[in-house]
């Protein structure tokens, strides 16, 4: 199978069998993390750019891992968008790097659309990892990947999103690949951080948590971004919490399998309770270690090895 | 052949065949970043250390993917000058790191003369990145085979470099190399940015750009730097766009094979116009390319390659 | 022989053979740096993850150094300690990083503790680089193995630690390894810049240098750090000088062999004059070179070297 898109810029441009796709490749590159030597010849030679105009440290050591894990050379950078461009426009910023012949940039912007502008503006793939309030792909495959790992499937599966709806990319990657793949998705949060007419992405909407916990099977708690000015859409960190924070009692409602996911970083007290978080449905630390074999497929993917390394 | 300096600070200490071997030499590496994997062994098990006081990224990823692409361990730090001295010595800094061993250092600050310096301090080879106000040699190396590749010579060919010639270490190093390789080189700019005595590297002056352009082969538009303090230099952006920018209408005075380049980053609307800089004539983005292939035989040269590792 | 550490986190925690066994491992890395080819496939398949809280430009470099000589994949980050964390407490911090499967960290942090903390939470092996006023123990390490270099021995030395004790994770880890090896260990410093009780670390106390010197086989000058205030402690720089500086007339009385060790960065002039750090004596540059020796070893020793790669 072929991917129909060049670059990735969001889950809403894949289609359903692209996205399984993805999911399969991934598992076979999960194995690899465990070996003694973990490393494998796929993409040696090929030149990733990892360019992070927001700062960032996990995600952005997660692709240089994958990159490495899988021999490709691994090239960062991490400039503030103002020194990125000196005046210079993005669009020159992107045909410059592509003149030193990249196999693949990956970008991480604060605004939404930088990394579609690349990828419009140059033949190199692009992956976008995370662009303002757009789209965390990579993400959203991750949370796809460890729900299909624990559950054995996607579709009929009721997921919840709760938090900070408006400001959370990761939401939107989520809403778009988990409908895609058939599972019914409800949106949960104080009215002020759900987007009106978010419902069109598919999903539905509930302003209160207690009624959605007895009937989801994972439910995934956002990190309210003090940093990012969630703190103008709250009365405060503690009524947030009373409210939509998952805690040991409100546990008692769930069903005994229901997987509790979280994107990091976790603000233990605020969202989620240290007990939630550290308990048997929590599967936190999965979505981490998913998140590298999912992004060494998507590396191996989008670099072309499909066609010409592995064939 | 072997190069007489054992660092590269300035092309004002090379010899006319040495810079000619060292343009033959980076044609046999071009070729490299086309190939699917592009990564040669030559530099393996060698240590590279990119050490960028001054903030920069395309040129310091330049010199990374040139290593990497060579197989060389490449080690980047980009310590503000501040912190890089703690009260040490900058020959001291040199020494220790020296110490580890490393095959070569590649060095950009933001002020002159600290290549040069680190150079005399240490055995180890220094290849200059730009340094203050005096020389960005590879830069220099690179625009010249640039232009060869183009026109097949540079020997009789005219060149124009246009913009705040007192304030850029690229029109010296283009100075001295395109006036070594036979080239005969008008600065061009306003009276206050042309430092009095210029003719003395051996260029002409001109005040004004129009009666430049008729007769110019090729023509170097710098970069307005603002960051850099151009503007004390200035009336105003329009002012100096109006008489020095290269627009449409300038080009109809133009050769019709008149290269056009330019340092990077552009800014677009001021020394140049979108509709130049994306035209026909334009080379600036194969600058950027041909940049990695220069400093691959650059780090493939003074890395002690021709000695050691082909031989 | 194995070492009954997990971790690398200070060398109070390490026997006397423990400690001998790393020094004798150590030898045998260092000609490695000497090869044309400096590069041996020891650690082929391992993630190293370098997390330094602390802006490091030497000792980052080293630990680099000696990871990429050893073909480990090296993945730097530096966050700030506040963007690291983002209200993320630390041991989750050190899960998520775990989850991605490195086979080893290595931690320096401005705050003692933090390496040991992280540590604790994860099963990874985490190598100190230096926390707080705590151990720096690859330092300690490194002096050893320079002092045997030279001397042959440790066992009965005598040692002299000067400048500020109070602020120095260098003298408390220099204190624990060269006791433990028989040296006989004393700092020296103005009463400000010794904490009270230290001699119950193994060490005698003097206040004043002088009657120190005809005795001493190796004098290790601290750096008075000024950027870590420093300044409180002493009346003015010129004064410390006076009493504790390092200087050609003090050198008069001291042993013909004796060694001057120094951490660096050097202050010329003020712990140390230029001459005397120029001098025969000096092994200062040895220390930096060994410094990726040693850590040579030790990444190779706590990334289960010694078990699985070697056997």
């Amino acid at each position: 199978m072929k991917l129909t898109v060049k670059s990735l810029i969001g889950l809403r441009d894949l289609s359903r069998p692209e996205i399984e796709f993805i999911l399969d490749q991934s598992e076979s590159f999960k194995e690899i993390s465990y070996r003694p030597i973990k490393k494998v010849p796929t993409l040696r030679g090929k030149t990733i750019i990892n360019l992070f105009i927001e700062p960032s440290t996990r995600t952005r050591t997660s692709f240089e891992i994958a990159g490495k894990r899988l021999s490709a050379d691994v090239i960062n950078f991490s400039p503030s968008q103002s020194s990125l461009s000196k005046g210079e426009t993005l669009s020159d910023t992107a045909k410059n790097l592509e003149a030193m012949k990249p196999d693949l940039l990956i970008v991480r912007s604060p605004a939404a659309g930088i990394p579609e502008l690349f990828s419009r503006s140059i033949s190199t793939p692009v992956i976008n990892a995370g662009d303002g309030f757009h789209e965390h792909p990579t993400q959203g495959l991750l949370d796809l990947f460890t729900v299909k790992e624990r559950k054995k499937k996607i579709s009929g599966l009721k997921l919840a999103i709760v938090g900070d709806i408006r400001h959370s990319r990761v939401a939107r990657s989520d809403i778009y690949g988990f409908s895609k793949l058939g599972a019914e998705v409800t949106v949960v949060g104080p009215p002020t951080m759900i987007p009106p007419g978010i419902e069109q992405l598919g999903c539905k909407v509930s302003y209160h948590l207690d009624p959605v916990i007895p009937e989801s099977d994972v439910i995934m708690m956002l990190r309210i971004q003090m940093e990012r000015g969630s703190g103008n859409f709250l009365p405060s960190l503690r009524e947030y919490s009373r409210f939509y924070g998952l805690n040991l009692k409100r546990m008692e409602q769930a069903k005994k399998d229901m997987l509790i996911m979280h994107p990091g970083p976790v603000n233990r007290g605020v969202e989620i309770s240290p007990e939630v978080a550290d308990g048997n449905c929590s599967v936190i630390l999965d979505q981490v270690e998913n998140g590298v074999a999912v992004r060494m497929a998507l590396l191996y993917l989008f670099c072309g090895g499909a066609d010409e390394v592995s064939a």
